[in-house]
């Protein structure tokens, strides 16, 4: 069965930007659907800031393996209870690729816990993307490194937490560098950051951008049956452990009781 | 100087349970923080969710070297301002131990980036802890192992992104393991995380408990100046690039600019 | 296409040991063979320290999507110059399952770069081998823990690096604790470590045991090219520089001289 | 008590290079040491190749906090029985602080299990170190980046396992980027990867650069006593086992019998 992506775009920019329009007719969110769809392993829709729920349903998420996260002006419209519900679905298996400004949206800071700041400048400067772990499955098919000839620059430090692989690094025109491709993993889902992806450049019609994003979706895609207790403290009766148990001592809960949240 | 620690408590349990106060009169934070300034090199003193503020103002918090955060019936009324603050302070290098039931805590959720469950008991079983990194400073004077004669059980599978460093795991009369004792990084901040502590046995009265606190504290404390940029998306315009640059393209923002968030 | 996989044993007890002759007539490396060829995406084979080369010449290597190793009492029989050719494939993109008693193997050891050393008992206890990480390939189809009836005990500490992944710990009845599934990565290769296996009990026969050991075989196959220049310096000359370069300075090699090394 | 330094030295190029011994007249070793210490908390001396043993002595290593190691065209002269006794010593405790053509040093490549290859060009062109961990004690004191008027080009990919933190990422003139500064840990031992450091250039004269090497080998220090049975694999006899064990079943060793190996 195809992997089912759902390709997430703020569509604002796209729609009010006549810059933005001009690169992407049809959208960010079109441009990024397309180049995914153009593996026929791979089933990509789109779903907008602006729809009900933002697009995001949660039948819509419970049959989603993988979603892409395009945001920039908005973030501060994505109400926190999707953002929640997308949080839950990352935790139970589904895969989340988080693109470019992305870095900021709340979702990303969410499961990051931490500030994902980092410096930036809007130059059209030329980006070099270099792999730094060739067998990764995100790499595949690319050259040893591959030019983004116009870029918004984006710097170290970035505040994320460790990476689980450093997948790209990206050398900038302007002096600076950055790791434009990291993995993360939370509970079961696969977490994938790419930086390149400013508006104003045609960086998703680029062939190399595209295959990452193909590569990803792949990546990123669990085909574990989801992992639906992740959020739940289960207790463990003391006449249900592994091992034969006798009650001792004090106690605050009475048998089987919830715990304190 | 010595380091500036806050032993941060509910303080609910310890007065409105008769168990809890007869282990401990001066409430749990009162014995954590006897246990730290058993060391020369810490000054420990306590923060309550009842004070203002929770005790946790900008000012105290700004000069506090670490935090140890105990609590488990009242994870949700710690009003989110105070728990945005604490991980902006760790974020910028203030050390961060969270204790037993604060898995559940929303500053521990908040910087984990997921949903931190666990399985649990409370029997009275017996937990040994052993020691996976020998060498770590967090297990200094320590045993192979040691015991802690009554515990509440808490079971695999954690629900944390995979630590730094695994330090401790524990083993449970009742069959299950627990990796009970985690380090983590986010931004400047060290993390550890410390599963023995239920409240109606006497664990933070253990030698053993009590040397590993000391040593956290120790081992999370940052010297250098706090990172007070960390939350920032600074701006580097062409004319300030590191590298000679000429501005290039279209642009969405004017030079200068703050970013969108 | 299928994973060839080649299930390498060290074939002395299998052969000289009643006990282990009894459980294991056609061998060790035979039963997980057996194990593997359940899978109809696994093809297979089996090679063993006194063939030719250890059964692990250039050719067949090469043509090895992931070996699985179980060695104990012969470690040092195996010849160093196959342990290096292995450890090339492995970087190259083959992997590897590393089996019980394995980790005190030359291969290990050369790949983890730590003595690997850890606690031991042969006392036919029980162990359980809990799942840490249930969204892991590696964990599919298994439930929250399984019991190994009879077992040797490896207690921790285990000296190996911090894993990439903590897949499983076990518990046993004698009071320890075991990191008893772990992942690594080096080079292209992904390297997966299982210490259930000892080879008086019958425990590659055990469903669960099977089950992993496929999971493993499939989870480490890296479908990419392999990785043929991974060992290699290689030396970029000035004038094939990616950006326009003018050497400037001393030099102590001539242009496009091979390294020291 | 001061920390205990040894530098050490290959002093071939030292000795027999007229730039080199132009920039360095007392060798690089001599240079590196006495930016050591510049620190009052540091007391380094010095060992070479040439001398017995190549100065690296059991007794000295046994009373050495960190090592640091330069070496580049006589790594294969280093004896492999120096090399595992400097390994012994790193996972008992040491620190290791392994710079620039170290990467391909006998030792590194023993401690990081992978080729640690790299690409290269001695170029003289421009390097810019990144921070890209401001709050890591090894990038204490720096600011955001600095540079290295002229430097040898490394480029990615850097064959080593992933690190434990990435400290530093260079940016070049010619276009690479290159993780300047990692961290491992092997055993009890930290280990610090630093890529600046060509010996035709006056690169350990440079201010950040001496700042960057008393910082790491403050970090390196673990004050813990060595961990002498790191390397043992200790057998724990049914009756010494911390719970209550009843032998069961086939046994291929006698009690307290040694493992194989």
């Amino acid at each position: 069965m195809a992997i089912r992506a759902v390709v997430w775009g703020e569509n604002i920019h796209d729609r009010e930007n006549a810059v933005v329009q001009g690169i992407y007719p049809r959208g960010m969110h079109g441009a990024i659907a397309d180049a995914l769809n153009d593996d026929p392993d791979i089933e990509a829709t789109t779903a907008t800031l602006e729809q009900t729920e933002h697009g995001l349903t949660a039948d819509r998420l419970a049959s989603t393996d993988v979603l892409t996260w395009w945001g920039h002006r908005a973030h501060g419209q994505v109400r926190d209870e999707i953002v929640d519900r997308v949080a839950e679905r990352v935790w139970q298996g589904m895969g989340l690729i988080v693109l470019h400004s992305g870095h900021f949206s709340k979702i990303f800071r969410k499961l990051m816990g931490t500030p994902c700041a980092l410096k930036w400048r809007e130059a059209g400067e030329k980006e070099r993307v270099w792999v730094i772990n060739p067998g990764h499955p995100i790499a595949r098919g690319l050259d040893a490194s591959f030019v983004v000839p116009q870029t918004e620059m984006y710097g170290e430090p970035f505040v994320v937490p460790e990476p689980m692989e450093t997948v790209f690094i990206s050398w900038y025109d302007g002096g600076e560098v950055f790791r434009s491709g990291l993995t993360f993993q939370r509970g079961a889902g696969r977490i994938f950051y790419f930086s390149p992806g400013h508006e104003v450049y045609p960086i998703y019609h680029d062939k190399n951008v595209r295959q990452v994003l193909r590569n990803a979706v792949k990546w990123a895609a669990n085909p574990a049956p989801a992992w639906s207790t992740v959020s739940q403290a289960q207790n463990v009766p003391t006449e249900k452990a592994p091992e034969p148990l006798v009650q001792r001592g004090p106690s605050l809960h009475a048998s089987g009781e919830a715990g304190f949240r």
